[in-house]
């Protein structure tokens, strides 16, 4: 039986694709409106508003916005059985680690990260095959090879492929550039758009798919952007370095540099 | 008859919308295997490897990159038969008008800008349905409303909805922001993960679209991003300034500014 703390959007997915596996679940959330629908959707054996619920479950996931996560570790730790598997799916892993580490927890513990979602939130937007082919990070924290056995298990019955991480660090770094900062662009080319008064019925595919994380949910993206705030600055850096030297190329107009660059993104992002 | 010089993924993509509709065509491309595979598909009458093919065209449509179209303008200009409809669709405006303004041409000219394109390149890339759906900047320059009619006319008969735009500095000043940026950002984006050493089997979607228009064809781009330099460079100081703000929030951790910043962007993106 798995403990599900958080029927959000990636929650409610992996409910959604363990349970017709034959994994029993839990579902924790404070809201009655989304324990109903667990519940009505099939997606759930029994539905909590109360962490004290953990204490029965094998395992317990944790799939609450990266703060929020932090504030309940110390009670979901102390409530767990002994032995119990501690997941989280949390966007930022330093944060999270230390305050695992500061409430003492015995627990066998394996960070997950998917790298799936989209810009909906909530259940209505959770579905089965959420993750199908989806990459993701596992970082083993406190966990013997078979625990971590189990945890890859449990991730490639959700449609996933596990790939293993070695550091939080590396984790927090790595995502500051793939993730944190295309959505800090999002947010800073829509207000570009705003404040330039730009008429948006003149925008593209381009536009459209370089703002469309903006319209992710806010709690979630704030939560991993300020738990990661150091490495995203250092992303941002980076990224205003680079556009001054692309700047620079237009207005002097060196096409040369131009073009290098240009051919040489296209290869970096060919290779993807 | 329309005479379309440049036979890559636009100017073939809209050959083969228009074709089936009664329209016959003219190709004029220099690459032999461009020209035989026009003939092939169907998606042509005749093909030509010369300009002086435009001669007998009742309408002439320029589709190559913007410093080609500016390179060839004088001898089209020249070689159209009086009366006949030059048309284009030119990624960037002013430079192309300013062109045609010098090379004395007198025929009614519309230029076009259709939205719609992908990160495929040349007549491999086309497609009849590229257009479907599409918003199409259509910019009168030298035209009756009749003229135009024909113009928006033929728009329709490719599949995309034409949108009036009033003139070549709004048109240049818009897609600065709608079009250059996200592909500026792209490409820094990319160099960012290059120089920055980081995993790119750890990039979810978002990186994926963000960066998704730096695998464009690298002579379009570079044209539109050299013959609109100013209007660009200013959308990315505009955007440097929007990703130190936010930064700021970031580092200082000033959580509501944060919270207004992606709540306003999210709305804006909505609306879209």
């Amino acid at each position: 039986m798995i403990a599900i703390v958080g029927f959000g959007q990636m929650g409610a997915s992996l409910a959604a694709a363990w349970r017709p596996r034959g994994i029993r679940i839990v579902a924790i959330d404070l809201r009655p409106d989304v324990r109903r629908e667990a519940l009505e959707r099939g997606w759930a054996d029994v539905a909590s508003d109360r962490l004290e619920s953990c204490a029965e479950a094998d395992a317990v996931l944790l799939a609450v916005p990266v703060r929020t996560c932090i504030g309940i570790l110390p009670e979901v730790a102390s409530t767990m059985s002994p032995g119990a598997l501690l997941l989280d799916v949390a966007s930022t892993k330093g944060a999270v680690l230390e305050a695992w580490r500061s409430c003492g927890s015995r627990s066998p513990y394996v960070s997950l990260h998917p790298l799936a979602g989209n810009e909906g939130a909530g259940i209505a937007s959770a579905s089965p095959s959420l993750f199908r082919d989806a990459p993701c990070l596992v970082l083993p924290v406190e966990a013997s090879g078979a625990v971590v056995g189990e945890a890859e298990d449990l991730v490639r019955t959700a449609g996933a492929r596990p790939i293993r991480i070695e550091s939080a660090a590396k984790h927090d770094s790595a995502v500051a550039v793939t993730i944190h900062l295309p959505h800090a662009l999002a947010y800073a080319l829509t207000q570009v758009a705003r404040e330039s008064g730009t008429d948006l019925s003149l925008a593209g595919r381009s536009f459209r798919d370089s703002t469309r994380v903006a319209l992710s949910d806010v709690t979630m993206v704030r939560d991993f952007l300020l738990t990661n705030g150091e490495a995203t600055a250092a992303a941002i850096d980076r990224l205003i370095a680079q556009l001054g030297r692309l700047r620079e190329s237009l207005t002097s107009g060196d096409e040369d540099s131009l073009s290098r660059l240009m051919e040489e993104s296209k290869e970096i992002r060919r290779a993807l």
